[in-house]
């Protein structure tokens, strides 16, 4: 790789090898999954020192452009990224977003959810109304734990629309669910070893590897993590997603459930965190109860959010705390503050309870089914190289190539059509791995069905050629 | 102490003398500054195990009815907690709120704010502005560190108001004080030696200890931090209050604030943390510069809040990186999404850049020099036996018997006349304290001129007797 560098230039080496390896990765030139030379051979190549090398990478990394991939070194990431994460104004770690570049025409990303239906009206209503009559106590210092009102109310929903048996007093509410899982790590105590299904949700797997928890990923099988498995890597907290695991979509069966709860009941300390981030959408059958729900000793950490239902930016999550646990939050750290301002815990409060809630998921609901019929009668064109798994919930369904094309080839070559669709590797928190996955994650949340037909129409066509 | 208990009691031993304990301590019967039987002796006397003690101990400490000094025992704690923090609605942890009981009549609380003149026509107009024509955007997900133009803004106003260097790309928005020192934590790595002064601000001291943070009281003089026993603390982050101290109220000296620059100077990885958090209020003087922008080497992690200056409920506050620990964050931790939503950042934004935030301070600094003038005034009647300090700031002051009455004594007394000040014990970090201090603190933001008036003569008959 060349890189023309200025020694003059009041640019630093290093920006300067980042700025050009940012350009090319944004333009596709260096495509998602490509593999960056290493910070050695780099450095011996431009003549420059390997901290330099080091330092340019390592921005990259920071700013989700390339991943470092232990043992094998730094790979390109998905361009989602530079979609979602907002650009900088100045300075020197500038992620420019140049109008056009990098936007693909109909993103099937997994992420994404849809607010072309939001309901605004009902929102500024609620906030005018919890704004008015020039409440004091609206902006003093409320319950650590989350105003007891939003509490209940979150408690009467999860009871009935989740299974989940608990008393107000055991929820916390706080700003998002990575908050949340830094004060859960506080409850736990440091350092604790953290199994994960790998394919997994990589944020979650992020906040509790940079607060220093021991993370092991656990091999799945078609019900989810393997139990054997668990009990081998001697860990003694198990982070699942019953109800439709991420990326896998998988449901985890009753018999699993069980074997999960006995493993945690074999030991004091062990526990299961359940994160039930996207439960509320789901368009076959019966709702599956929480795990939490099953749990007679106190052993299931259940997590959930407003991100997928609500919106991203309302950053409220909450947790419901096993008894033992939530007397350690007490004793411990019930001197935390809420970190939910309490205008924004009564606006949801209203909207809980005034039955704006219940109305937008049912609403929702349709909208979301009607946009995963349509795609799959539409990926039905595809049956023959492709076969489509965890449909029927959550917001994205993954796609695999019954010919074993690569992800990598299937990304780049609807990326020509103008369609980005997102790899299954990134999800993947395996030390080794052994060859690229065949599969693809294709959300619809975002998309309008005219997207979608035309998104479907489009991959096809690139994935004939 | 005999405490009646049931053996045959649904209620577990623990939880009865835990109830037995936070009546006594609720009626007074127990007064603030009583040291509790040692956990040893009471299970003694009543025939229970100590671990049993030790529990009912623990669970008074979690919840602020009882703090335990090392070395000494368990004391009886300020009352003003029962006040703040929120009951809980049921369990066997519940913090019931008796009408009338355990209330002031006059309360010197020095966290209170003045939210009669909040400008709540304002807060509605932004709100409103912020959520009109559905603004999908509103509702996405937003940059890890705050949104760009509020972050603008903050920089804006750190710099005209504060003399603080920086650029927008340094300052991190967060949900709250605690939050960001959660962040700074990991920025840092773990279990660093932290110095703080003795008297301090004692929630950043409880929240850095419990992350695992190695904590060492230093000694103040008339200027603040005592350098030289900084020095001999081996400690390499030491944690300031220079614009106005909290609680003594001391502003330090331009040639301490130099010296704890040098300190931080003389070797790698020193850091000072300077806690902005009231500073916005001044009656005497010219405004007093941040230590911030004396730093011309990276050494000064600035933190301030909108707590004091808009609502303690609002849970906004921001911290401003040196370079080189910004370069740690985004390598390491840049993938925390935001605490805030980005509705209430922009509601906060538009509040700053519409000239609201302005209008406000200079508005409540006058209300607040007011209410300040008038109580130092009142206070002349008392100065015979009292001595005024930390005044012209903030929004407390400081009084300490000449006599060496104890401080006990003298919020006892006060209460007996429905007056409640505030000891500085409380703040202490110190592991051995030889005395008990003369000095309580009076906070006056949250009260009206007439209940200043009648608290003083009040306090003058309390304290005559």
């Amino acid at each position: 790789m060349m890189i023309p560098l200025e020694a003059g230039s009041p640019r630093a080496l290093y920006e300067q090898i980042y700025e050009y390896l940012k350009k090319d990765i944004k333009k596709g030139v260096l495509a998602e999954g490509s593999r960056l030379p290493s910070t050695r051979v780099l450095a011996e190549s431009l003549k420059v020192s390997r901290s330099t090398t080091q330092m340019a990478y390592d921005q990259l990394v920071a700013e989700g452009y390339v991943e470092a991939v232990p043992h094998k070194g730094y790979y390109v990431l998905r361009l989602e990224a530079l979609i979602e994460a907002e650009p900088e104004l100045s300075g020197p770690f500038i992620r420019e977003r140049e109008e056009g570049e990098g936007k693909a025409e109909i993103d099937f990303s997994p992420r994404g959810i849809d607010l072309t239906h939001f309901p605004y009206n009902a929102w500024r209503k609620v906030t005018k109304d919890t704004l008015a009559d020039n409440k004091k106590e609206m902006f003093l210092t409320g319950s650590p734990q989350g105003e007891p009102a939003l509490r209940d109310a979150i408690r009467g929903y999860l009871y009935s629309a989740r299974g989940v048996n608990c008393q107000a007093e055991q929820i916390i509410i706080g700003a998002g669910s990575e908050y949340l899982l830094m004060l859960l790590n506080q409850i736990l105590g440091p350092g604790r070893r953290i199994a994960m299904e790998s394919p997994t949700y990589k944020q979650a797997y992020r906040v509790l590897e940079s607060l220093g928890c021991d993370m092991v990923p656990i091999e799945m099988d078609e019900g989810g993590m393997d139990v054997r498995f668990l009990e081998e890597s001697a860990a003694d907290v198990a982070y699942v997603m019953p109800s439709h695991q991420y990326p896998t979509g998988i449901v985890m069966p009753i018999l699993r459930r069980q074997e999960l709860l006995r493993w945690a009941g074999r030991k004091d300390g062990r526990f299961l965190i359940e994160d039930d981030y996207d439960s509320e959408f789901r368009y076959k059958g019966k709702p599956i109860p929480a795990l939490q729900g099953l749990d007679g000793a106190g052993k299931v950490i259940y997590m959930g959010t407003f991100s997928k239902s609500i919106a991203p930016a309302i950053r409220v999550g909450y947790m419901v705390l096993p008894k033992p646990l939530l007397e350690i939050y007490r004793r411990r750290l019930g001197f935390y503050a809420s970190t939910v301002s309490r205008i924004d815990q009564n606006i949801i409060y209203q909207f809980l309870t005034g039955g704006y809630y219940e109305r937008h998921l049912n609403r929702m609901r349709a909208i979301y089914k009607s946009k995963h019929d349509l795609l799959l009668s539409k990926l039905k064109q595809l049956e023959d190289d492709f076969e489509v798994c965890g449909e029927y919930a959550g917001l994205h369904v993954l796609l695999t190539s019954k010919r074993g094309c690569s992800e990598r080839w299937m990304i780049e070559q609807a990326w020509k059509k103008g369609v980005r669709v997102y790899g299954l590797s990134s999800c993947f928190i395996h030390k080794h791995q052994d060859k690229q996955p065949s599969t693809v994650l294709l959300g619809y949340a975002n998309l309008s069905e005219d997207q979608i037909e035309k998104g479907i129409e489009l991959l096809g066509q690139a994935w004939r050629e």
